[in-house]
């Protein structure tokens, strides 16, 4: 059902060093930051030849990333993204399992503009999971 | 300099139900635990169209997964691991942007047959990075 590792989330304390870290230090190809308010995340696309890192920074005031900095004052890698061709589908697949979808359980569209679900992370050993229909 | 996502592990404190919860609710190619005693962990691999997903789980005494686990008791993310062509023009180029490279610095045999070196999580906004010669 899943399909390529869409992204992996980090979330950052500190956005300048994170770019610079992973600009020079890493030399990935890093783009600009791209303000989410509607997500409160400011977001950083660093494009590597398979797939993207994408570096979260809290956006305001209830940024749903806010908590886990607090958890984790360095930040840390939030969540994993697969991509899945029905979204509906693997929803409803994965209800059958017995996985827990976060929220009211339908999809929201995410920071890319495509429908997004996450799974809670107690049931996929402790990683947030989130599915993007592509 | 960084190139391919190689994999990302994720620690697993119960490797049966992590390989259900990939095989069976989010339908992957998940592959059979091979143990590692060299490294002290077993892994199962999650072959994804463009990447690897890396499931660790201690094996034996003093496996290096065991203190994450013990903080982390349903498990978690543990590193991300990016290739590098030149493994010591990379960890040179690390060392002189001032990032610090675990162990003595020498790059070791990793888990893949690949030379390998981890960097220090607190340079990388608290995620472990592991750099694999390929």
């Amino acid at each position: 059902m899943i399909g390529r590792l869409n992204h992996v989330a980090i979330a950052v304390p500190d956005l300048g060093a994170a770019i610079a870290q992973y600009r020079d230090a890493l030399g990935a190809n890093v783009g600009d930051p791209q303000d989410e308010p509607d997500h409160g995340v400011t977001v950083v696309f660093i494009e590597l030849p398979n797939t993207k890192i994408e570096l979260l920074y809290p956006l305001g005031e209830g940024s749903p990333i806010a908590a886990f900095l607090e958890k984790n004052p360095s930040g840390g890698m939030h969540h994993v993204c697969y991509e899945v061709d029905d979204i509906i589908a693997a929803r409803d697949r994965l209800k059958d399992s017995g996985a827990r979808v976060l929220g009211d359980g339908e999809p929201k569209i995410g920071a890319h503009g495509k429908p997004v679900l996450f799974l809670h992370p107690k049931d996929f050993q402790g990683t947030l999971v989130e599915l993007e229909q592509v």
